[in-house]
């Protein structure tokens, strides 16, 4: 496997069995909103994982009946609009935006999975939305990864690619490569705003959906902007079968590579973030007790707010830690807190360390480093969490802005 | 009883029965920065609540010790430094200084309670400690309540007391006066920063105990600036005995209006807030239930930097309650959702009600009423909490200003 690249605006094509269009439909003011994926196969495969909001809107609800099978052939995302708490009516017009795609690319409307983000409460546009995939008979499917992810941004700043190459059982490589959206209300649980895998690896839909989830597990569920989870979080994997078998250990772990890859870039992105700031718990009883600890530090808005100030306020640290009041068996003389790689709890630096540890805080990447200590703790009481630091860029963009 | 009032800057002067003096340690660059108060009793009866911080300091160690005997004699509070994750050596300083302001007072160190908030991980200045305390004897000890509020302020813009007066068994009055600091790191979890009430009541410990919770859990644990729980929250009642009797739930009444005003203050003086944010919610499976969902709504930072936008933004009050995806119970389709008086969902204002809409979201209080429409939900179904808006001024007073 290669390490991950991030070839940001250079195109990336998609892998083998695919094909896309991304297009206009006026849904923003400029630029394409939409966008359909084909899955040629051979043999498709899909997996998917989704928002557990109980708000969850008409496109969760029908992409997670349409998933079930295993063998979604494509998927359709509409940008700019949730289509969230719009009823009947929302429901309906999901359906018939999944139907009039379905047509457009010849499959059945229960072979499609659909995404949306955008403003919830609003009913879709359907005049446009109906216009729009209406007339993609006709057109060319040769978009790029770069212009999918293009199409589904929100307030994101930039498209968000990742991808690797990974060894076939048969010696040869296949490829997988992920897009993703989502910068604000962003607390994925079971899954992310909108990300997309495709590989052309041939793989069964079983073994596709455990190396999938494994993956989600490890990078997009460890994710968090600001402590709010989507109404329409949903992650899917892809494989059209064009290429080689792979095994599943190999497929895991290019997908956590490219998940990875997807899950820093949209930290690092976060409304209004100045920083990436990961968040390593060690020691823990478990990797249950390891994950709550570390959410709890990456989301105190007083440890998000001094790493934006560059300020190695571990007592912030401490706070956060103390807020898992029900983990009684964390011991706080038993606790070692690290700011990059400079101990500061119990042993605070000395005058000497104290430039050393300004310019870690300054670095655009902080690690906080957090071991438990508890005892008798597991092998895997360990979790690595990605957030962000907390700007006035966030208020103004969230308040000044108004939907 | 009589309703609460804000005399801000009035004196407020202490029940029958208590004695007080505030003075400057030079912990802080200017004023006063210590106090100490007396239960001259005939009758001293306490009860004090405390945070469930893993890392609770010495000073909440100490006073749930001395608390527990229910008749403690007087309370001295640290401003500055919350003596937190300073090890043996800061337990050893708290002791010191119980020892040297019981000495000056003339009560056993066992019948004083202790509270600090401050800076986390540094040690007390025990030299300027130990001249404050041991010059103590010769003290007069006449302050009011808004010093002693003043003198434990930390980031707060101003001091905060309340005041109700209450009738006895006899016919007569008794008073009940409280203060309260804090504006950052508060999501109070069986308590608050520090809040300190009195009253000349005659009460036995055991019902001065009960009012004193029962209140506590209707106010200062309903209340959130930011997600962050302290690591020295401690709430204290203090009855001298001075005055007549108090029936149980007179006093209980009494108590909920004080911690209301004073909940209501620390709220509306968040870090950086503009404006009060209530958010009530009915309608639920029971109180638990209704303040999960309530908190959920409160401490979204999407809903916080929508209310100090002024955007009548309810598609984040549906994206917060969404979030407790645990409580199955609670059907989208059964939801209300009301900005002041106006339904927003699902019956979403015309045009001809937007300029009320905006009146509203513009006003110095926002309330936001949900009803969950549970099925079979209790009568007891409610909660009400209490919280702010999300502003720069948040982010500057904590990134800004380094520790």
């Amino acid at each position: 496997m290669t390490p991950p690249t991030q070839p940001a605006h250079d195109p990336v094509p998609l892998p083998p069995g695919f094909r896309a269009h991304a297009g206009a439909a006026g849904l923003r003011e400029r630029g394409d909103d939409v966008f359909v994926v084909v899955n040629d196969g051979p043999s498709p495969a899909s997996s998917a994982v989704f928002t557990r909001s109980l708000f969850a809107g008409p496109s969760v609800v029908l992409s997670r009946q349409n998933a079930a099978s295993g063998t979604a052939r494509g998927v359709v995302v509409v940008a700019k609009n949730a289509n969230v708490a719009t009823g009947e009516q929302g429901m309906a017009d999901a359906r018939e935006v999944l139907e009039r795609a379905a047509d457009a690319i010849a499959v059945a409307p229960g072979e499609l999975l659909i995404a949306s983000t955008g403003v919830i409460g609003r009913r879709y546009p359907m005049d446009k939305l109906r216009a729009h995939l209406d007339g993609l008979a006709g057109a060319t499917f040769d978009a790029d990864a770069v212009a999918l992810a293009t199409a589904m941004m929100t307030t994101d700043t930039h498209p968000k690619t990742a991808r690797v190459e990974v060894t076939t059982t048969t010696g040869g490589t296949a490829q997988v490569v992920g897009i993703a959206k989502g910068v604000g209300m962003i607390e994925p649980d079971m899954a992310t705003m909108i990300a997309v895998l495709f590989t052309d690896a041939a793989v069964e839909p079983g073994v596709l959906d455990s190396a999938f989830r494994a993956a989600v597990d490890e990078t997009f569920n460890c994710l968090s902007v600001d402590t709010d989870t989507s109404t329409s979080d949903t992650a899917i994997a892809l494989a059209s079968g064009a290429g080689d078998p792979v095994g599943e250990v190999e497929l895991r772990e290019a997908f956590e590579a490219v998940c990875l890859d997807l899950t820093r870039q949209l930290a690092r992105d976060g409304e209004g973030a100045t920083k990436l700031l990961t968040v390593e718990v060690t020691g823990a009883r478990d990797r249950a007790q390891a994950k709550r600890v570390a959410k709890a530090i990456l989301n105190s808005p007083l440890v998000k707010t001094a790493v934006h100030g560059a300020d190695p306020n571990w007592g912030r640290v401490a706070m956060a830690i103390g807020k898992c009041h029900d983990d009684t068996d964390i011991d706080p003389e038993r606790v070692r807190i690290v700011f990059g790689d400079l101990e500061t709890y119990p042993a605070f630096p000395g005058e000497a360390e104290l430039e050393r540890l300004t310019e870690i805080m300054r670095a655009e990447e902080v690690t906080i480093s957090v071991d438990l200590g508890v005892e008798g703790g597991a092998a895997d009481g360990s979790c690595t969490v990605y957030g962000c630091d907390l700007t006035r860029e966030y208020i103004s963009i969230n308040a000044d802005y108004t939907t």
